[in-house]
This record gives structure tokens, C-alpha cells and sequence, in this order.
């Protein structure tokens, strides 16, 4: 199975290597790591062990990879612009596209371009971080769940579960990808939000009663949210303290977008907050907390 | 008239320094500018003419000034713990007390400690930095509200108006003195709470869309909270609108607590926020968006 992904960093880097160990014909887009990849390889140092790929196929353009079987799409989402001609390339007659960026939106632009029967999303639960050209570095989790953009046959998601499988990568296969995604929400909408703001890991904010309080009101607002968009069953209030309680057993956590601000880069707001509320305004949900936290973000990298 | 100065910050050194050039004897209770008051004076660098006052009555504690006619408070609110320290030695048979500090809680802290007959509260509107030990700058406006903080007689607040009057200080008479309060609430609790926690000035919040939403709906929040507190007439919905006209002519201006928090100091957020959302909350009003703002402020700085 031919292989392309697109998006190379911490996320794409980490599944491609794994995809590319467990067998598959995995060709990686890379900017950043062309040279180090293309001449020395990837190096992957892993809490489930460290390996090493010395001969991995690395291009610079989609056109020198053409069509593929799979594309899998690791973009942060401010780059979804360059979706034509990073992914358009790349797609042949039998592709598919199967993005696992964060937020919302994402299947919607990819099926805007290229057709919605090729679209399949996921969510990933990874915490891995790029080190120097080369290298990455697979910190905790690693977990996705994965579903067709559309209801369809499931066949494929089936077959795509399995070799993620195959490949070590632990795969659950959604009936309803937009719950899954507005599950992953409810946790990514207050603490990358609080913790990018205030430059603080999580722990600081669960620890101090007004701020949890807080962070607890931001994911009922997103529960509300979700449960206006026509999912297969609710999610239950009580899913927030759960996430409260999981989150308590991180520790000094500190989120991808405490880490892209304090690293200079672009925040992922619209896919994480801006398009949360448009498809709730559309039902109907105001969120109010979600989008002063949207604007004050903007406002805090403006 | 002997008058007693606590709270030698910006505030108090201002207006102390006005009423003693007036003819008042004006007593300061000094901490970071004894030395340098009782060596060499006051200066007053003021966009209304500059002046010194080479003799100031300048002390280290109440007890050494003793009883007055007048006490002017201009504390920060944070201090308001030591009110019986610093004011309780200054409390005779005929004292009045006069709190010119942000935000609410104040008059009624005062009087359950002195007994409310002597409390008069108001409202500074004034842009007034210290300088080097001894030296204050007044760069803008200057004008009080003042009221009653019990309906009373008003002759006392008529005169002692007049005599704010006669000594160069713009001072209006209010007989509502919570809607005076409050007003002044509407423009502190976005402006001061948005610039502070971003550290941006307020010409930068009004020129963004989303931020400038912002800003209204803590106003709005803010007058629905008003509004609850039996004014003697509601705040009107549109005073957001001529507030942030009004603050679109200040350009690039940094509010208090903006310059509190870029010096470090504490933030008045008890008096600004908690004291507020605390009366809201008592007549059954809810302000989300003040809530989160005073959280994330107490976050940031905690």
C-alpha cells in the first residue's frame, strides 16, 4: 500500500515511520527535515521502544510523489489553504484521504476539493514532539479512532484499522467521527485555550477552585455545543468531570498550543474554537465562554 | 478644615496636594515618600500648571495625627484590611470619611467599622502617576463624583463639594451614589480587566472586531448587574456604545491596572470584579463574562 503523508511534523513523522516499520510504502512530504531524512533517515525515540528507519523515501513536491493509495493528512490546520496543491497531486482515482489534524472543518475542505466519498477522518491521541531534523520523539498515547467522513460501507475503515493495527498504531474504528471529534473537544477547547493563554500547564489550572470551575464551564459549553449537531447519542454532562479527573492525573501537562505559543508559532484557533462555534451558532448554541477564550487568543498573538 | 490623606499613591497625593494649596490643613500619611515630603515638599507637575509645596505636613502613623474633620481615602482596595490601622486613630466625635477608591465594597467596609453616618464615597476620574519619591504627575482629567453613601442631609456633601470647588478640583454632587459606582464599573471591568490581563492598551482592543464585541458585552453584563441594584435609574443599554466612543478618543491609553500589573504590583480584582459579580449574583445576576475575565486575571497573576 502506497503511502503519502502530508504534514511531516511531531504527528505525521511519528505515524509514517510506524506505518513505513509495519511494512507499507510510505513517501513523506517534508520541508523542515528534507535534507535529514532523505540523507540519514528517521530516528524515533519512543517510550514503547526507540527504532530507526536509515532509508525512508522523503520529496519536496506532491507532483514528484503522484497518486496514492492513502493520504494521510498531519497539516496543522492554518495550512489547510494549501490543501490543493499539497494533497491534489497526490490523489489518483482509488485514493483515499484520511486527515487526522485537530478541530473541525477538515473533512468539509477536503471533501469540498476532492469529493466527499474519499474522506475519512480521525482523532489522534499522541503526545510526540519533533526533535532535531530527523527526529521525533514519542512522549505518551499514541491511540486513534478513525471513521468515514460519510455513513457508507465501512469496509475500507475496517481494512484501515487493521493495518494501522498491524503497524503497532492501537486504531478504534467510530460510527460517528463528528462525536469523536467533539469529544476530543471537550478537552482541547479549555486547556489548549487556558493553558496557551496564560502560559500555564494544566495542573495550574485544576488546582486553584475559580479556574477549574472554569475550564469545567468552557466544556459543558462544547458539550451543548456537540449535542445540537445531531450525534448518535449525547454526550452526558458528566463526561466533563471525567475529563476534569483524567486530566488531574497528568500532572505538569502542558498542551500542543501552550507549546506552539510559546514556541512562536501559529495557533490553531479556527479549526479548534472559530469553527466549534460557527457549527453551533448554526444550531442555535451560543458559547460564550468558548468565544471570549476564542478572542482573547486571537487577541493575546495579534 | 483638618483632612487626613490615607493612601498617599497617585490619588492621594494629587488631591491632597490641591486641597492644601486651597488653604486646607492637609495631613498625609506617608510609607515610600515620608522622607523626601517632609524634607522637601510636594511637586505637582499637572497639565493644569505645575506647583510646589515646599512645607507638607507628612506622617508615619494615624495615631500621630490624630482626629480630623475629613478623612480622604485613596487606598488600594487591597489594602482595605488595614482600614482600622490606618484610619481608626483619625476617627473623632464630627469625622468624615470619604473613600475615592475603585470598584465597590468600600463604603460598606468602612461602615462597619465607623459607623455608616460618616462614610461619603466617590468617584475619581483622573490620570495621575507618581514620580520619584516626593513628585506626582497628573497628565489628564481630575473630576469627582461624590454622594452620600447613606440618603442623608445632603448639606455635608453640598459643602464639602463647594470646598473641592474653591480648590481647583472639578466636583459634581450625585444622589445616587451606587449608580455613580457602577457607571464607572461599566468602563473599569472591560478596559482594566482586558488590558491588564493582555497587556494592551485599549486602542488595540477597540480596533479588532471581535475584541471590540468583547469589550461591549462586559459592559452590557456589567449594566444588566447595575441595573439589579435599585438605581435610582437604570443605566441605559446604549452607554456602552458612548463608552467605547468615548475611550475610541483616549488612543493609546494604558488603564491602571494595565500599569499595575506591568510594575508588578497587586490588582484591585476584589474591589473591580469579586465585588460585583458578588451584588450580580445577590439579585440573581449572572455575568459569565466578568466571571472568566476576573478568573483569568487572578490565574495570571497568581
Amino acid at each position: 500500500m502506497r503511502i503519502a503523508i502530508v504534514g511531516s511534523g511531531a504527528l505525521g513523522l511519528y505515524y509514517g515511520a510506524l506505518l513505513q516499520r509495519g511494512g507499507a510504502d510510505v513517501r513523506f512530504l517534508l520541508r523542515r527535515d528534507f535534507e535529514a531524512v532523505t540523507t540519514r533517515g528517521l530516528k524515533v525515540f519512543s517510550i514503547n521502544g526507540d527504532f530507526e528507519l536509515p532509508k525512508v523515501k522523503g520529496y519536496r513536491t506532491a507532483v514528484e510523489i503522484g497518486p496514492v493509495d492513502l493520504v494521510l493528512v498531519g497539516l496543522k490546520t492554518f495550512a489547510n489553504e494549501s490543501f490543493q496543491a499539497l494533497i491534489g497531486p497526490l490523489v489518483g482515482e482509488g485514493t483515499h484521504i484520511l486527515t487526522l489534524q485537530n478541530g473541525l472543518g477538515n473533512e468539509e475542505a477536503l471533501a469540498g476539493l476532492f469529493g466527499a466519498e474519499r474522506i475519512l477522518g480521525g482523532v489522534a491521541f499522541l503526545c510526540s514532539n519533533r526533535g532535531e531534523p530527523g527526529v521525533v520523539h514519542h512522549l505518551g498515547a499514541g491511540r486513534v479512532v478513525i471513521g468515514e467522513y460519510l455513513p457508507s460501507d465501512h469496509g475500507r475503515v475496517e481494512r484501515l484499522a487493521e493495518l494501522f493495527g498491524r503497524c503497532g498504531i492501537e486504531c478504534r474504528v467510530t460510527d460517528d467521527l463528528k462525536r469523536a471529534r467533539w469529544e476530543k473537544l471537550v478537552w482541547n477547547v479549555p486547556f489548549n485555550g487556558l493553558c496557551a493563554l496564560l502560559g500555564q500547564t494544566v495542573d495550574r489550572l485544576l488546582c486553584v477552585p475559580a479556574s477549574r470551575d472554569l475550564v469545567r464551564e468552557l466544556m459543558l459549553e462544547t458539550i451543548r455545543g456537540a449535542n445540537a449537531q445531531g450525534l448518535s447519542r449525547p454526550i452526558p454532562e458528566g463526561y466533563s468531570e471525567n475529563m476534569l479527573e483524567f486530566t488531574d492525573k497528568m500532572g505538569v501537562y502542558r498542551p500542543s498550543m501552550q507549546i506552539d505559543r510559546e514556541e512562536g508559532r501559529q495557533l490553531e484557533i479556527a479549526a479548534i474554537f472559530r469553527a466549534p462555534l460557527r457549527f453551533g451558532m448554526e444550531q442555535g448554541i451560543a458559547m460564550p465562554r468558548v468565544e471570549m477564550l476564542a478572542t482573547l487568543l486571537e487577541q493575546a498573538v495579534c
